[in-house]
């Protein structure tokens, strides 16, 4: 049994602060269905105000989020949104927007840094004269940071040229922002700068912002006001929510300046590893908070293995594939944890040398 | 401006107590989206057993609750469910179950009682041999207690004998408990024998109970587990939820004893606004926390005019149409705050005399 | 074996006549996905011109008129729709405006003349007010001559009186026309004038008209527009669909001067049926050419039995329930099949009574 | 004004045959809706047989074929499908699949000959262990020939070899054959070997084979019960469309054998074009009865140019972008048409080269 929990499989499971904690217990409330919750009125004021948006909303999850999202963008029926083939939207929601909203994904490639070459979005948009056997689309996603590429960060010119072609061909942008936060901190631009292009955008507050629960949408009043309704429709809307996003306000406050600290951790992290004989990282593709990491073809220890090593020492990482592996880093990982775990992974692989030298 | 406030909108505008905030800022927490966090576990646990089912989940809201019931149910694209035409999942949900769920609702009469004819039921089941032109019948939903019409309880023989039919059919039931256990109470049948009948059952934790966000639903583990899934597609899924199923462990030690208190208090309220001159309130319907009533044809004072006044003596009612109001006891409403609210009531209508007497 | 065949199921099961094939084999056709066909563009434009309308659309069948006309109007998610508890659309259509179209169906209670009350259908439609929990009512539906409750006709005042409420309320109205020629003839009045309250019609010609195949749906141009789109999502829409549209216009010309017949010798079948001692019929209902009927309670002769003793005499109905029997008149019954018939019921009954008298 | 018409744009285009009307004049029907009509059936049990498959259905386009079978196939809510990211499934159907049935479209790089590598697709395929945030892989879909690639053909041993993964997954495959007696007649494999591993497969009936409407499509009989429901639901199930049967009928015993004429005059065509200076056709690729084909770049005369040329001349292609343009050969499309067309291309070129010339 490890005496020490070093837990990096995501950053969505760190426990709330003592101040968090501490605002739930004092949180003015009120029944929120209505929008009467004057804590989460001021969450997602806060919020939006942050994004340079007109609204906010609070919802239980980023799915929720980039659920309700798509829909209002997409209400009318034969709407088609043009996404990422390795998106979190494509790939972990279920496929909701299809599933449960009837919505047709048109997936473009994802290139290694997340984005999708401009040119393949605008040949994906239909010509709105071939309508008859064509859906209408209405929306382009992004996604920044893009987890399932490792957190890289999609460029504010790259977004602003997204969005141009987008008010061009009169489509909606939204950008999944589960780690806006993330890619604002590590382009050093301002995050309403970095969705200034955006009609909505979601963001997470239980991912490295540290919060329990939930996630904030943003844009317009209108889109907001559809939003409301269609998260009552989902079953989204809560009572006395105030009590959770008294957690989320404190959150913003505790945590938002210590994501720079993490992407440092992922560094020292990323390069401790890439040095292990036995282990290969794209150290330079770790721009944000994580790590995805492959075992190096012909290595003596499978990814099974090596991660079994890592629980004994407590230290908690996600399997990905056979021999790749997937970090995360977040606030209640310090850099006294990363040396731990570099040891651990270290000792992994000295540990098999000795074995292969008996 | 009103020196004292009697919020009677509805039993959904509870605070949170000092007792659930106090759990809140020291519940044992985990990321629930993998199942992992204990006080949720213990609540769906403790629920379910409460219930006589095999397991729960929590939800953030008695909407999604039933929005995930009727859809495990009806997961086979053509499915049929029947439910009462009165009812809240027909009238209150923004058709969720059609507009995301695309299962077809024929709904039946309800009754004044709540209850709709068996025969008719019946009569609405399809007959598999014209299964061409038929959807197929899937699902009966029954509401209990039924809060279109008053708070009326269903009888548990009426509850048996509809999920025989079901049976007899081959078809799932499912109830709508958003007040299940005021049911309980009025009926004095435990509520684990008065779902007995039911496949699933949904159970809002934030209306009588005072909890200040969610609900659980139970049903079989394979059940359970398919609503979990469906909870990630709609966005439900949470992660340190724990924070908010810790209020509601505590709501249901404080308050489940107190919902008989709310129901003397209705019966109070109901036989004192019946003695004004002006009202007119069935009182022998009221068999739970809810009281509708209506303003008698003739009467000099418009439903307006008396809800005006009421709110400027902090007394909040709802306005259900020109001339009918609907009030909702709850623990933080005390019999002096129905004495109060009465005295409010009858100035109204002597006032009035009087200014008529002018 | 019988040597005679009448068959009462249906006003589907018409066959084409030598006009009708001989059309086919000469019509004049192109490809008419792209809307080139010009003996469809011939029969659209033909229809539209009898109904009042602007366009019209060539459909596969009534089912499929009646599900792109309601989703047409009921284009954006989280829609309504008002329609009979009783009407073709709600009862034997599958549910596909809910499990294909994702639409809510608000049924309000058909009286037996095929009407709803009209305060019944503005009580049902949703105050904009509390959008938050309600769908957004879009559409009400009719349906003349009204199937259900044997083929009786809405008066022209009573359509025009929900044209009205629909239009205050913003509202569109569909008429499930799939027998409006029949009701127009019946109730002597234009067909034109009959649906001029509609925003759509979708008139059969595969009924009473005798078609083949097919149905057309009326409307405005961007109605159309918007339908041909849907029709090509759902698959309706055909190559060189001149063929059959060429007997459709055939049967306009040869049937609809016919359908008065069809309604005399339903008048005269279902007098002659209610003279049987042991069968009742309500002859006052019968205004088009559907009658139903019912075996008097404690008759000797059963349902199953009755229709047995028909099918060996060559006669086809539809046994509707134990004791209920439905017939439809229609261009391929003659007078003397009216006698024929009749003689067979006849026999069944006085056949009895001999069995009885032995 | 041209004297003579050269229609090119699509096999759809053909018109039904002297035969073809001839036998629709005469076609013994009845009403189909119920499953009765013998040309229908007989029609149905024809092309099953040909195909290897239980049994057939018949559906008024090859859009409904598709349609029916993903959505048959993946009946439960949340399913996702896999198919080419070029297929006609996935581009040329307004996104039904989704839009329509809610079915998760998954689409793998589809290859220049029609194929997705079979590694892509098995990375495609949802590990069931990860259910909470994925939709399940229901159905493989396959297009054959390839139509959006130019009329390639899948190889048999690659359908075969994906139907085993298919088969080992517990997935369905489903094989849109809009034109795959094509296929069939250009590998010279037997159809039913060709679409052996296949669980389904739509047959289009009005492209090279010629007939006015329709499609059939085949599979189990279990697959064709739920299909003949699921047809009723969209409103293709039509009366008496024996009518248009007996022209399928004639059209495949007329013009299965001609489809090799077909490829040889597209061959011919082809080559012919190649050899244009200032035409690029991949000649290699034409395997079956379509040519794409490449105003190469640095040509005088535009797509649009060369387009009008070739109508003034009555003959009819498909601009398929600027520069791009795309030929269907079929059974009315004669070897004189095909040296016709040709020297109305040479013209345009010398024309232009005489034009350059002054």
């Amino acid at each position: 049994m490890a005496t020490r929990t070093v837990d990096l499989r995501s950053d969505t499971v760190t426990k709330p602060t003592e101040a968090m904690r501490a605002a739930m217990a004092t949180a003015e409330v009120d029944d929120d269905v209505f929008g009467a919750d004057p804590t989460a009125v001021k969450l997602q004021s806060e919020v939006a105000k942050m994004m340079g948006k007109e609204a906010g909303l609070f919802v239980p999850s980023g799915t929720m989020g980039n659920l309700i999202s798509v829909l209002v963008h997409c209400d009318v029926r034969g709407s088609e949104v043009i996404l990422g083939n390795n998106s979190h939207i494509h790939i972990y929601e279920n496929g909701g927007i299809a599933t449960i909203g009837g919505v047709h994904p048109r997936p473009v490639k994802n290139n290694e840094d997340g984005t999708m070459d401009i040119d393949l979005i605008e040949d994906a948009i239909r010509d709105p004269r071939g309508e008859l056997v064509y859906p209408t689309t209405r929306l382009i996603c992004l996604e920044n940071s893009h987890g399932n590429t490792g957190g890289r960060c999609l460029p504010v010119e790259y977004i602003d040229s997204v969005g141009e072609l987008a008010k061009k061909h009169g489509l909606k942008l939204h950008i999944d922002g589960a780690r806006i936060f993330n890619a604002s901190v590590a382009l050093g631009i301002p995050v309403d700068r970095l969705v200034q292009a955006a009609d909505s955008v979601s963001v997470c507050l239980s991912k490295g912002i540290g919060a329990p629960v939930g996630s904030v949408i943003v844009g317009s009043e209108t889109f907001i006001t559809k939003a409301r309704r269609l998260r009552k429709t989902l079953g989204g809307g809560m009572r006395q929510v105030g009590v959770i996003c008294a957690a989320a306000l404190v959150a913003l406050q505790e945590n938002l300046i210590k994501l720079e600290g993490d992407h440092k951790n992922a560094k020292v992290l990323a390069e401790g590893l890439n040095q292990i004989k036995g282990l290969r990282v794209n150290v330079a593709a770790v721009e944000t908070n994580i790590i995805f990491f492959d075992i190096v073809e012909g290595s003596k220890i499978s990814g099974e293995k090596l991660y079994k090593h890592l629980v004994e020492r407590g230290v908690f990482v996600l399997l990905e594939g056979p021999s790749r592996m997937r970090i995360v880093l977040h606030h209640q990982i310090s850099s006294s944890d990363v040396q731990y775990t570099l040891s651990c992974f270290q000792q992994a692989f000295s540990g098999l040398q000795e074995e292969n030298g008996n």
